[in-house]
């Protein structure tokens, strides 16, 4: 219930407001020496307080791994154990909620789940849990990178301003350079949306959108280990998010299937990888890779914590008022961007160890 | 790689050109009499030939169980093994596809993957597979109704004819009666869509909506197993799916926290479940059910295979032409419609037994 | 429940009076040719009848493969279903245990674990599901052969006959030729006391032991993952076994550290693999081959059916006379052998895949 | 690799010499009140150094919680992290371990799976790991405990010194009165044959025999997941283990059918649990229990590390001497007693979550 992945596994624990997050990376492959430098870099990048947009906890998020590491920084192959301490909680922000349910969070169903629950920073459910998996990605990434594949993320969408068809080029002229880059304007609207949302105490939702290149073909389970598979479970684990969809995604319900059928290009040397003339299939063909490139992107809703009162229930299911309190994601969907370019690595990794 | 669930398993096996498809399901709760009418009617919903619009493949499908239920149909809680043979393959339909690749099957990534292949017909890749789904689905389906829950599942969109926001009035006024039939002239129109792609040879894509209702509150786990984690996982294994999407789903994407918050109705009874005044959340939070209606859409590309000549490649990479040959479902999202209903009956009593 | 191993894995289905056994292997490598003239005649070395020491029982086991293999015999790397039909029951036999429970059967545990049970042969509680584990385990044989690994087993003790510390020049003389043959002599007296618990329908214990040769070091995973505790555990799970021990086994608790110790053979060329001088290790260390011959015994008691009346009760705990009915084994150890033989070769396999 | 149990797991993490031991429980109970008091006093009977005649290494083996209880004790049913800090190691002890393997130890075996090792105190192959089953198993116990289920353990063999057929009076009497405790003057005998072989530099093997009571009828899963055969996959993981017997065990391969058939007890009352006149199926049939008491023993070898030089060899192959150096436990078992205990907890706690 708490473990990711098949052959590499990520167990993870940890209350939001409790003493610490942390996990367990099983199945990492040893004999790989880890950049430190880039790791933290990486993991910062999740951090909150390093934004205006995003919320004011201000964590260092410096991981300590205790185990599966050699003092020079190589790996076992034994698991690597991991902590990061919860500094910045602000529990008292959190007393009214032991005896509110706030609306659209996990709140009333946590407590129907286990009779008992955490209320503090909304325990287990809250983000707070992302950390665990920026850790454990940043370290999957590296190990990747060695292999050639890269993976990268953008937000593409915050409420009405999108990026359009990102992926648009990348499935009709696979073969033409391509860059995830978003227009400056587009950046600067989504910034203005998110700011205006923050005055108001409203949230906004959107989308991020990821890529995968680098892939070797035949990477992949058939059944009930399809990759695509794979990476929609672990898109839809993380907080917020309400949609997948792949390669030509749901603007697949209305193509036809001569205009859609990425035919291969021939090849003069068998050894070589086959390509295709266009990727409306998104690398991925019955689950496994044939070698162009994978992308995909993840709809997320709006933060439900609001910085404005709100009707809802006491836990006795009484009519009560939750006043604003904690603190505020306007857009959930920022800082979505590392931890789906963190988990998407996560899970390409547990294919190829 | 075969098996689904965790608690409530099922594994499979079977390539569509040999001597039968099959699996065990495991975990399956003891003492439950087993409506064998019912059941054989639920799976005959998925069998190909069942409706002009589909493959003429025309196979029984009468599954064959050989373990877990006594001789008067009653569950014995050990595992149930069935088999459903293969009779109406017509294998040498196949023969070219030895040395070819077909564009957008998984012809090319199963070489990649094992060095060897099953041809005919697809091999494990095909979507014969999933009658196992629809057995154990419909077991399923009869258990979790014991319980009062039901699984509807219909075609909302088929090329360019769609039910439009079919899940609009769950969403925002979920006391309201609410049925996910499609009026009858959108289905007309989308049967005819079919009808012109069958007829030029080419295939469509589509959406399948789907309703899970009396649900009680409290079921999922969280982290690694939301509930809707698990249904994307299972959706997503669907043979042609691009996308899935629940609750408020993509459109999230431009949505405001305070508009969408669902906050709860007041009960007088503490002992009641709790309702909520919309239902944007889709019935999940925190990956766990609230008591509100679940709601998902699938989307699904157009199936691959074409009836008109198409460019490719052989298995050495040089240029080939495929003719067309084998059965042809012009529009996969048709035949989806039962396979989305058990794999959904069969994710929900996973986390029911 | 039903599944053994981990990355080969074995589904396994059926009650002893049920249509049929059956399972799934899971995993096993691709492109591998199976030699069907061998795997019959293994599977037939378990079949009941095949002595006159053991059940009357006469089946064919003929497993039927359906899945997994081409029709030239070569694996496709997908799952191999396979059932072998319940031909020869004579369920009318067992009538009278729908009422009672039989001593020293699951009769009784089964009830209280499912509520319900298939009272006719045992049910899955049988020994027939030995069956499925041999059809798995002489796949894994042949594959593991193809990579120089060899498993061997022997009945080493029927009561009070025993082959004595069959081991004992493994462990300290292994550069000696070592053969697993029990003296013919001691073979006569063990079938002697079969032959005559039988007349007397009572019936005895029995040890086997298992040698497995050729297998390369560094096999296997450290803490929850020892290749002799997953030995152990698959051989616990064969009907009837009480106690496994490996390498000095049980002698190890009145040993001396200095004098079974296993020091290292230095070696002249570092690619080489390691010998070592004494092998009372028995060819793990930290649950990782080392590379010296595994070895192991598994004791059996003898099979609780007796050809005698025996007091017990009845389902309402009222007591009650069993009368003796169905087939008997007097020695459940025979039939064990190529039982153990089969899980050993399936375990090892798990570990090499 | 590294989890222990299927809904109850136990996930651990640590190196003998890296900065802390560690794991994560996931599937505990919510609701449950933990006695820390009583949770520290029995770790801390593991602890080295808590006895004249273990190792000398001083740890407090204190555990931090990290996540799943709440301020006041309350599991609250999310993942359990804890950490146990490596403060005592001395790790320039194990320097010239670096370039030699010790023999019977697993860094020869570690290196060829790995390719890399943590030679410093045996790193992950040390029985330093034992500490996380500890406390994992304490909270077990305290939760069985609250259902009437209670597990002992105790030293039944050092060297020739044997406390004998320990578990008679259970198997043959089980209505009798019954203590596991060893007469005081074999306890003497049995410390006077560790304190010999610590004076020598030598070690002794030993055996620890383990009961558990209060166990309710039913519980257990049939086929691949029968209880005492993950009873023996737990007690063969320990370091150390050679052999596992259960309920009568290997005097089970020269007893009669006719003597050990565990004849029920009628019984008045119909709710009542069933008793049987004998016990020598240890409580367990058919993988399930039936309520009567478990019992078995585990063989353990003498711990390889020695305080003498020993003949061995270098990574490169070539003859080297191991001096004495780290610390020294001459007999394992002694150590091994609460580390049974603890797992023993922790797997019948996994069948009752």
């Amino acid at each position: 219930m708490n473990t990711f992945g098949k052959r590499l596994t990520l167990t993870t624990f940890g209350e939001s407001h409790g003493p610490a997050m942390g996990g367990v990376i099983d199945g990492f492959p040893p004999g790989f020496k880890i950049d430190f430098n880039l790791l933290y870099k990486t993991i910062a990048k999740r951090r909150p307080g390093s934004s205006p947009l995003v919320t004011a906890r201000n964590e260092k998020d410096h991981p300590e791994f205790l185990s599966g590491i050699t003092p020079e920084g190589i790996t076992l192959g034994t698991p690597i154990g991991f902590i990061v301490r919860n500094t910045d909680h602000h529990s008292s922000d959190y007393d009214e909620m032991a005896r509110i349910y706030r609306p659209n969070h996990a709140d009333y169903t946590y407590a129907r789940r286990y009779g008992v629950r955490d209320h503090r920073g909304g325990g287990r459910s809250s983000a707070r849990e992302t950390v665990n998996w920026v850790v454990a990605g940043a370290l999957a990434e590296q190990w990747i990178a060695s292999k050639g594949i890269k993976v990268e993320a953008v937000l593409s969408q915050v409420g009405p301003v999108t990026a359009g068809d990102i992926f648009d080029g990348l499935m009709t002229k696979p073969e033409q350079p391509f860059s995830l880059d978003v227009n400056p304007e587009i950046k600067l609207a989504m910034e203005q949306v998110v700011t205006e949302h923050k005055k108001r105490g409203d949230s906004v939702g959107g989308k991020v959108s990821c890529l995968v290149t680098g892939m070797p073909p035949g990477i992949g389970d058939p059944v009930a280990g399809k990759l695509h598979a794979a990476l929609a479970g672990a898109m839809m684990s993380i907080n917020a998010a309400k949609g997948f969809e792949y390669g030509l995604g749901f603007r697949a319900s209305c193509a036809n299937g001569s205009e859609t059928a990425d035919s291969f290009i021939p090849i003069s040397n068998e050894d070589e990888n086959i390509k295709t003339a266009t990727n409306f299939s998104g690398g991925i063909q019955g689950g496994i890779t044939n070698g162009m490139p994978i992308f995909f992107s993840v709809a997320f809703k709006p933060t439900p914590t609001l910085m404005m009162p709100q009707c809802t229930i006491d836990t006795s299911g009484q009519k009560a008022v939750l006043n604003p309190a904690g603190r505020h994601d306007p857009c959930v969907a920022v800082r979505a961007v590392p931890v789906v370019k963190a988990l998407t690595a996560f899970v390409i990794a547990d294919y190829l160890v």
